[in-house]
């Protein structure tokens, strides 16, 4: 962890900030940067709470930055736009987004194939630093500055709020669906842990025509994923699904999901657990099944994924809370007890402090 | 272990068989069946030995039948023809082989496909049973009949005792190279393990036009790889490689070789560790890499890869014993001392018992 001083740039902004790794949110005030002549500024109206979140203001990953403004989910409306955005035509009062990135460096391999989610010099919309050293500060505060390239349209059709866990839970499921072939329809596809991802996951899956099979350890998953959810079968038979998508960060045993692959089958891992699993190579060779891993998806796709959402009405299930239930909320995160997303009325509930 | 007498078929036949899970070898009257209408047969004139006859005669993996005669690196001259065999235009005196299947059902999705490798039927061409019951007994051995479908023809232009192991060896490091993209002109692909299977995947990837480098953990090999084999380079460097080939069946770590991967790459392991190795996620989820299994290959691709063996004189290194060495090969084997296959000169040096 490392704390930094807040560098003083010219527009006000106000949120609410973990100092350290007890993860306590406050209130906090900071500021913006200006709006440069490729930003887009906005207010934000909700933001999601991630797994991530919680991770990141409790120093999980050893690597926090504090006071930390966590967030990067946010969803809003324009209020200033630069001189020179050119991406799509952005205006005061269009609804945009900003996920789990604001900037890369636009000029590697990955960032030249549209994949700035796995540039080496990602800035992360929190809890990192801008090329000039400034912190990132998230979407749990009242407004936003990005450059238009990190900046997300969103569609008409699709209510600001559901949209905010778009912004990263379904790109990150949405992506790994696409690029490793299991969007095509009749398909069987697998989803372990039925949470903010894996909700999703079932949801595009649906979508995209895919007979859906939800895999849990919870007997008392079945009726909410089948009847609530829309999913085709629960747990799932021997050699028999195409895909899995693996949305579990705790460790746990990756055989019986080999065992639920058909040959050539495909175990697609979104989740990130600490310690190594075990991986037992016989199934792997004989059935030339794959592991395979993925992150979230870059700024185009990331579009593309919500457009396709607003369309087929995929949307997810959210929770709606005030800014002050922030601390229950992640208490409450912590022990999955959410379905599926908590989203912050950022708009209607964030106050000044005093 | 399973101890089966042999039944008696109509052609007698003579080779060398493990009696126990001590996996010594000395020789055995057997018989194999009557050239059926679709069967093609053959002298045996050259016979591999694979790193998996050394497991399969001492019962390492539980599942030998004894009396075992091993190999499935077969390579001979046709002596008879069936009636009905129409794959390919088979006269007495052509050159053929017999890589590791006999039989597979030929009608599910694999063996549709022409991967007959993954039939779950799969007949494996020694220590099996047919589906009448009656034993596989492999190329140690004078003679051999298989159904024509299971019987590659060995082209003009590659010696018939280099080809032998191409039937094993050589499909299971061409298939994963071509299947896994690993085969475009200026990939770089890596190659763990030097041994068999290694050094064909190091000549097929110089093949197909890769820049290849050898990771190993014995600086010695250094010389070998590049000066003798024609790798690129040894050892490897961070992010620079799009895929390896991982033919290691000790239990070893996989971080160091995600580490040397690019973003987007892939290890195909075609080795088989019989304990389960560690799977780190953080590197296959934040770099989308994938572990993929792979085990031999179909006979479509079989016969695809033995020509081109022989069109870009891609030949594996052999030592040539007689049959009544095979023992100390097997030791030899064991200690990996050999550079990089034996083939038994069966023709020239199995001599019937008294």
């Amino acid at each position: 962890m490392e704390v930094q001083p807040e560098f003083e740039h010219p527009n006000k902004a106000f949120g609410w900030a973990a100092r350290d790794p007890s993860g306590l949110l406050s209130p906090f005030n900071f500021s913006r940067r200006e709006t440069g002549e490729k930003d887009v500024a906005f207010k934000v109206l909700y933001c999601g709470i991630c797994h991530s979140d919680l991770h990141s203001v409790k120093n999980e990953w050893g690597t926090s930055i504090y006071p930390m403004v966590p967030g990067h989910e946010l969803a809003g409306v324009v209020t200033e736009v630069g001189s020179k955005v050119e991406k799509f035509k952005v205006l005061v009062g269009d609804m945009v987004g900003v996920g789990c990135m604001v900037d890369s460096c636009r000029t590697c391999q990955n960032c030249s194939d549209n994949l700035e989610n796995y540039c080496p010099q990602l800035t992360l919309t929190y809890g990192a630093k801008f090329k000039d050293g400034t912190i990132t500060y998230g979407g749990y505060s009242d407004s936003m500055v990005a450059d238009e390239h990190f900046v997300v349209r969103i569609p008409e059709g699709i209510p600001l709020d559901a949209a905010a866990p778009l912004l990263c839970a379904g790109i990150t499921v949405y992506n790994p669906l696409r690029y490793y072939g299991l969007d095509k329809p009749g398909l069987h596809v697998g989803m372990v842990g039925l949470g903010g991802l894996g909700h999703m996951a079932v949801k595009f899956a649906k979508a995209f025509g895919a007979n859906v099979t939800v895999i849990s350890t919870s007997p008392n998953k079945k009726e909410e994923a089948i009847q609530h959810l829309g999913a085709d079968s629960f747990l799932g038979a021997m050699g028999t699904l195409d895909g899995i998508i693996d949305t579990v960060s705790a460790v746990h045993p990756l055989l019986p999901l080999f065992d639920l692959l058909k040959y050539h089958g495909k175990l697609v891992m979104v989740g990130l657990p600490e310690k190594p699993l075990e991986l037992p190579i016989f199934p792997l060779v004989v059935g030339r099944k794959i592991v395979a891993g993925s992150i979230i998806g870059g700024l185009k796709e990331t579009q593309e994924m919500i457009d396709f959402a607003a369309k087929y009405n995929v949307k997810p299930d959210i929770e709606v809370i005030p800014m002050d239930y922030v601390n229950t909320a992640m208490e409450r995160l912590r022990k999955s007890d959410v379905k599926y997303r908590f989203v912050i009325d950022i708009g209607n509930t964030l106050k000044p402090s005093s």
